[in-house]
């Protein structure tokens, strides 16, 4: 007996191929989670995803594709930017929000055990996650230059996450509230753009919200 | 034959002792970041070593106490503290010379990767190391009450490391010159002390050096 996706012989269903692509990439995630990059391979994501191999080749290429896609989608917020170019709140929240998310620190966890074995993994993770997350906020700071802007991003980023995101990194630290992500990214961005270490707002773009 | 570590029978010397103690940290780093917290036991430690597991039980206690002794080491500069309680910029240089040196990296990696397994493990990496850092630096903060001071040390870590510690952790960025690290250490406390993002010095203290 043959059992298609579809039910039918026939080409899938749009809807069909974004609910194959999200298993696919769930367990690209989970492989690199549970067992390291090294454990990553075609004929493993192919099995435990239920999807042939070819499918996967022509989605991702070579591995280093899966982990990008992987990466790109613990980075949602990079396609569903809010409209305003200078809310750099809302921005700060949104990586916050999705980089302190238990799943996207085991990642990070597994990305820096696999390291050493695997540098270019890792330049790829880089350029997709976080470096892609320091853009998106440098795009949205006030400073006149794109220098500026991206060390302004890179401080955010710093104050944001920095000696708390070794908490989480080392599991010492429970995954934050959204309460707590909104009162770190509000502390973070008012020293980033105006120098202020104790939480007492001087701009109205930081108090909004 | 009975062969000795003094060449005659007889308590060692307190340079025999100290020569003895920094070989079996070497031992215990090495075990830690090469094969993982898992690896580390008494048995290991003393076959490699070449001590006996007495001496080990005697001088560690327990697994942890390893651990402990291993990462205290990192943080040299907790003994050897600078006599001025104000030099800030120092303490920040000495924080930064330790931890940013590929061998603390790289033990750092190690617990990153063990610490789902071992979340005690976890606990007492961070409490004698990081966090000791953090009390380092915020007993010459000049803030008024401690919790001030140990936000500001925790702002200024956060700087200090930060996103370059991501790249550090995940390996695709060499371990900082010392000029390097004197002009991290430099514009984080600026910002951490000042509020300045950019460097301009406001304060003869952060000046001085």
């Amino acid at each position: 007996m043959i059992v298609t996706m579809t039910g039918k012989r026939g080409r899938p269903t749009a809807e069909e191929r974004e609910e194959r692509h999200q298993r696919v990439l769930g367990v690209i995630s989970r492989v690199i989670v549970e067992e390291g990059y090294g454990a990553l391979s075609f004929d493993r994501v192919a099995g435990e995803a239920r999807v042939a191999k070819r499918t996967l080749y022509s989605d991702f290429e070579c591995r280093a594709g899966m982990l990008r896609a992987a990466v790109r989608r613990q980075h949602a917020y990079l396609d569903a930017a809010p409209g305003s170019a200078e809310d750099v709140l809302a921005a700060a929240i949104a990586v916050a929000t999705s980089l302190l998310r238990e799943e996207a620190v085991a990642f990070q966890r597994a990305v820096i055990s696999a390291a050493p074995l695997h540098p270019q993994m890792a330049t790829e993770f880089y350029a997709s996650g976080p470096r892609a997350a320091q853009l998106f906020l440098a795009e949205r700071m006030p400073h006149e230059t794109a220098g500026e802007r991206e060390d302004a991003a890179e401080t955010l980023l710093s104050l944001m996450f920095g000696e708390y995101y070794r908490r989480r990194l080392i599991g010492i630290t429970p995954a934050p509230t959204p309460e707590e992500i909104r009162m770190r990214a509000e502390r973070a961005v008012r020293l980033a753009l105006d120098g202020q270490p104790v939480a007492s707002g001087r701009r109205q773009l930081v108090d909004a919200g």
